[in-house]
């Protein structure tokens, strides 16, 4: 057979995939590269960092998942940049991927808004291996607590700070302070988890501030309920290792979590375009780059508006400009005229808070606690890929709803510091 | 209360773990400290290396595990030394801990023979970390494979070695087989999984030396219709980077697994006691070491004799001299007679192989294949702690069963080289 039109798409997320999978009939060649081997559920990412969830429960292999779809090249590899005029991409090893047409979907990373200092005290949750690493410091800094003699850095230890009020910061809030208080129930002798001061530290009026103000302030008094402090209106002014600035005040926190600023991923700046403030690609309305018709930007990584308000950063946001990313290149394809611009249909927006607590908005239809729990666990059950993830999610949410413990505390890695080494044979 | 007799546990192992809960009721206070915060179910620890379980599905807090037994507290920390003239054990940190009554459980470690620097290029297999790394290393060699252009190269990617014929080189490559013959199938486009080549090295005239020879012979014969090359009689002589060498003729390949030679902890050798040749600790037959009665050896770091027979490595028997220490123990603390020497009850001996292959050994009566694959499967979940982890395990198996899938194929963490590396945002 002739050599089909190769579309290469950077990226194996909502975006990319669901791209990928529109594509299954089209008379294409498709190469999908991710620099992991997995697509990543990453609404549930705040779970395996939190220890409800395995690493595994909530990924799958994009080779598994793409096994049956016979125009599909999966690869494993970083691109390190974008060459319009050559029309390839680079691989870091230096190899080149030439394409007729390319969707980059490589969504965004953390943002230190210029204080890129305190990712080193302030670790964002992006990635599973975020995760992994999240999970490890927050149930280390238990142990640390209840090894230490000193009653001011006891405290520190069980100080915990969340930066940014959206809703991972939420969940993250909320969990942990569930954690503390159940889950730890009864394990150490010289420290009372119970104690942990869980702080969430919004810089806006408002947590939840893409929710309606109504929902915002039952999100507020729920978290407050699970035991969280949650402070709005006050940006925080630095992050050091032994604790962060609210304003003037220093709060000693061994343990500050980052779920403040989203970045486009870097990969953006090697197009060659003009990027808007969060380095995001400004696309036109059919998701395509101005002056590149043959490339496409979908996901995190795409500044477009729809009805003239921007779409939102979220998964079902990035399925839809797959898909439409796929129709458009499909009607090119078949000569036929362009499906026209892209419209986000917006289903609603949910946010879990903690244990039957959660906020959903249809917009007309507004509702909280427990009856947004339980539509929110369902939801999320419900788009997990892969049967058998959905089953064993399922099984360890039912578990660790009626004994409140969490299934993966399990501390793996090596340890920056000496205490808790895992050196010893 | 006055201070109660002081029991320090060093190793949370099945040694350590069954002592501890042996002296619930006892009159001691018991300090358990490990350098991990979990037991291991290390039976199992093959799946998660290969991808068919999750870290957390085989490891629960030991926190967890003893919370409601009052006179334990639970230290995640390091042990660096023993100092059984001062009565103390001295932590990594500095840390002493004195002891009235010391139980010495930290199990063994990988042993290259004196050649130490082969194990940079053949991990072995003893914590859960090790079983991470060697689930990527598995997993990266066939993405490797895939992404090389050499046919000499790729084929040394598709070539993998396990050294050492016992139950764990035999279920490593029983399993590795399964996955390059049924779990890849059709999900890469430029290699065939099912071509590689999967080869267990042992140094003996059999595999499974420690079952009868009808057994070994058994064993292989299933490894080899699983597609597994069986090696025997000939050492490994050589391992690098780019492979092993078998007696004069040296084998290109990437992926080299040791499962040949343990060795005690080295932490017995603070102890000041001389050490057989595996750096175990020879006890008396109440398990007390000579000259140091208030100190006990139990599990794999003791050299212990039953009935004239040395006591296998094996979790039975360091659950059974757990419970032995705690009842001599208890009969010191209680002033009666002291239950006398320990007798290692053998109640047989299993070992799996792969999908629907195992050897099972209970002295008069002995059985292989499916049968034995179910009992195995059976025993094992039954012993592992822990409700959820039951489950999990078992629907995982299921799953796995019907669908010749894994549901941990998921690559974590930072790559040494570059390609697939996870920097990308």
């Amino acid at each position: 057979m002739q050599a089909a039109h190769h579309f290469v798409i950077v990226g194996g997320g909502f975006a990319g995939l669901w791209a990928t999978r529109a594509l299954a009939s089209a008379p294409v060649r498709i190469t999908l590269i991710d620099r992991h081997n997995h697509h990543l559920f990453q609404p549930l990412l705040y779970q395996v960092a939190t220890a409800g969830l395995s690493a595994p429960d909530i990924a799958a292999p994009l080779r598994h998942i793409l096994r049956k779809q016979a125009n599909v090249e999966v690869r494993l590899a970083e691109v390190a940049a974008i060459a319009p005029q050559e029309k390839h991409v680079v691989l870091a090893d230096g190899t080149t991927i030439a394409y007729d047409a390319l969707l980059l979907a490589t969504g965004a990373t953390h943002a230190y808004f210029g204080h890129d200092e305190w990712a080193r005290h302030a670790p964002g949750l992006k990635t599973l291996d975020d995760a992994l690493q999240l999970r490890r410091h927050l149930l280390l800094a238990f142990e640390r607590a209840e090894a230490e003699t000193d009653p001011g850095k006891r405290a520190a230890w069980l100080s915990f700070a969340i930066v940014g009020g959206g809703p991972t910061g939420v969940e993250l809030a909320g969990t942990l302070a569930e954690i503390a208080r159940h889950t730890l129930k009864n394990e150490f002798r010289r420290i009372d988890p119970s104690q942990a001061r869980v702080r969430l530290v919004e810089a806006g009026p408002r947590v939840l501030a893409s929710f309606p103000d109504t929902l915002s302030e039952k999100a507020r008094r729920q978290l407050e309920r699970l035991g969280v402090e949650v402070v709005t209106g006050t940006p925080v002014s630095d992050i050091t290792d032994e604790g962060y600035r609210l304003g003037e005040t220093f709060i000693p926190a061994k343990t500050v979590v980052w779920a403040a600023g989203v970045a486009a991923s870097p990969l953006a700046r090697t197009l060659g375009v003009s990027l808007d403030r969060a380095g995001r690609v400004p696309v036109q309305p059919d998701l395509s780059v101005a002056g590149h018709p043959d490339i496409f930007v979908a996901g995190d990584l795409a500044a477009v508006t729809s009805d003239g308000r921007p779409v939102p950063g979220v998964a079902p946001a990035a399925k839809q400009m797959g898909r439409h990313v796929a129709q458009v290149l499909r009607a090119r394809l078949d000569g036929r005229a362009s499906p026209g611009d892209f419209r986000y249909q917006d289903y609603g927006n949910l946010a879990t808070i903690g244990r039957m607590a959660a906020v959903v908005d249809f917009g007309r239809l507004k509702f909280s606690g427990l009856l947004a729990w339980w539509f929110w666990l369902t939801a999320h059950v419900f788009f997990l890929i892969g049967f058998r993830n959905r089953l064993v999610v399922l099984l360890n949410w039912c578990w660790a709803y009626w004994s409140y413990q969490r299934g993966a505390r399990i501390i793996l890695g090596k340890d920056e510091d000496q205490a808790g080494s895992t050196r010893q044979a």
